[in-house]
């Protein structure tokens, strides 16, 4: 185990390192490391081995390690924003190269209802992410006291019309709608989120194929792809088993021929379990829980985690971390997704593309 | 690991021991025995635990056990024969029940095309067991050359028939038919197999109820149910990963709580995964697969495999054996299913059920 000088991975204490999004970008140290298992990483053709940064671990590691040193003993960064970035740019020359070939723009409908903040910020990145690629946007914003009825006009509206092929509508709704019978209200060729129960159970059943995967768990595998990590024949444990995300992404890996395990809160022994996989995948939302003794030396590690924990040196109060404790995982996994810039920015790169993917479909475009 | 003389679970070899057929119902040795895991079983009112069939292990086992060690030290048998009665017995009520008080009759509709004989045993028995039960049941048999068409035109016609409250489509259908076309136009509401990808993904999701649970991993869990056998908080290993077995009996021990794995053809090391489950079950098609040095002592055995394998004793030159090496599970596990007469039974019985369910949910009777 580490020394305390150098872990913090207690949820709500002061933040003793820098922190993590300083840390974003930085080769971590792997000291503790056993034989690698994995297949070689191969990170994609714009990701950049940042030097040591040497103020991130000075203080914590009793050796300040070398150049070569650093290069030889060091879990990799799946550097998230870099692979969005990436995405984000091949799907800005698919957009264009569909607009000149046949003169149609992929466009996403985004249904707002209420006035909460985080739900308009989430709402605004995707309306900026869209601009970005050349993705139309379209916004229906609803007051908090809507009917269920007058959402579902929306919807409807936004179901029959030929320049939208994609809606979302944000969650949560306010508490007086049934957010199920909204939800199935989106045409399935609609429904880039992906969460309708047909699109799971094709997800699900061997032969069949789902019209979209959901943006959280395509986004990890696809980090697992680009960073050429195998996962055929590996173990797999999928920590959380939400609809969201735990859930299809254990169903995901499956697809891909892994051995799967769904660890959840009633599981009586995850440490145990957790440490006999190849590849991690956690969403379970608690800071810091998954510690180095969980891990296999040489495991890949793809945090879902977003958790705010206080921090008093962060001028905000607080700082983000994962469910698996940053430090100690990068001394044992051979690659790990930091938080914040593994898997988040991935999520939304995801949604373009499956906004992409439904126009082209529509289009029969290939 | 048990001697040869005892041991017969070489898939292809002539049979040493009597046919399993024969010790259906026997109860097991269990010598080998660590702690018992799971709970107390409670089996159904109706079941019996015969006496010890010396014939059965005389040959076999170096001492001749007293009827005390044997109560002291064996594994029970999961008799799924048994436990299906008793469900049938259950529907019988119900079915009348239901009759009496709103004048309608559950049906099942089965469409059979082509001449393979093994269907049409297959098709018989289900009409057997629909009569035995008093469900009406409803076939259509159409010659090998039908077209898709006219195969679809009995599926509306069922549909649309208040009479019928679920449809079976026989399968393989002849070479020529799309069969996921056939399926999927049986109306989700009749679909009593419970394969439509809809019905799987309400399976998969938390907070979904589908409409129908697929038969055969239904039966799986009756019987853990009806044993008394806990699988919250249990670890669970399924062999095999079917969209008709392996998977959604995957999704119904999630759905109550057991941590699961999936082992399949890709697992690298499946003795080793398997042997720390406390539920296992298999569905592979492999006879004997699973030998005695998979399971933990303790575990609980469903085992689904119906396998043929050579038996120059048997007047048929074949005998019927699971997945699961049986004499040697038997000396380890908790609880067993024999082959046959383990989950076999429970399919059908399930199908009833559906059925049964299927009238009730259109006629909202409770």
């Amino acid at each position: 185990m580490a020394s305390m000088m150098f872990t913090d991975c207690s949820p709500s204490t002061t933040a003793r390192l820098l922190p993590l999004g300083r840390s974003y970008g930085v080769l971590c140290l792997r000291r503790l490391v056993g034989p690698l298992h994995m297949g070689p990483l191969n990170p994609p053709s714009s990701f950049r081995i940042l030097s040591v940064h040497s103020s991130s671990i000075s203080s914590a590691s009793p050796v300040v390690p070398t150049a070569a040193m650093a290069t030889e003993a060091s879990a990799k960064v799946i550097d998230g924003k870099s692979v969005a970035k990436q995405i984000r740019d091949e799907i800005t020359a698919e957009v264009s190269r569909m607009k000149e070939a046949i003169g149609v723009t992929p466009g996403l409908a985004v249904i707002l209802v209420g006035d909460r903040k985080d739900s308009a910020t989430y709402v605004r990145n995707k309306k900026t992410a869209c601009d970005s690629v050349g993705i139309n946007s379209f916004e229906a914003h609803l007051p908090e006291d809507s009917s269920e009825g007058e959402v579902l006009k929306f919807i409807s509206g936004f179901n029959d019309d030929p320049a939208v092929h994609g809606i979302l509508v944000q969650l949560p709704l306010p508490s007086h709608m049934n957010e199920q019978k909204i939800l199935n209200a989106v045409r399935i060729e609609k429904d880039v989120d992906g969460f309708h129960p047909l699109n799971i159970g094709r997800l699900a059943m061997r032969g069949r194929e789902p019209l979209f995967v959901p943006c959280t768990p395509k986004g990890c595998i696809e980090l697992l792809h680009r960073y050429g990590i195998s996962i055929k024949g590996k173990s797999a444990v999928v920590i959380g088993r939400s609809n969201i995300v735990g859930m299809p992404a254990a169903l995901l890996l499956q697809r891909e021929d892994a051995t799967v395990t769904v660890v959840h809160s009633r599981t009586k022994n995850p440490e145990e379990i957790t440490r006999q996989a190849d590849i991690i995948i956690s969403a379970v939302g608690q800071p810091n829980m998954v510690r180095g003794s969980w891990i296999k030396p040489g495991a890949v590690i793809i945090d879902v985690g977003i958790n705010p924990v206080e921090d008093a040196k962060s001028p905000r109060g607080y700082r983000l971390v994962g469910d698996v404790c940053y430090e100690e995982a990068c001394k044992i996994a051979s690659a790990v997704t930091p938080v914040p810039g593994g898997v988040g920015p991935m999520t939304i790169a995801m949604l373009l593309s499956n906004t992409l993917s439904s126009a082209k479909r529509t289009q029969n475009f290939k």
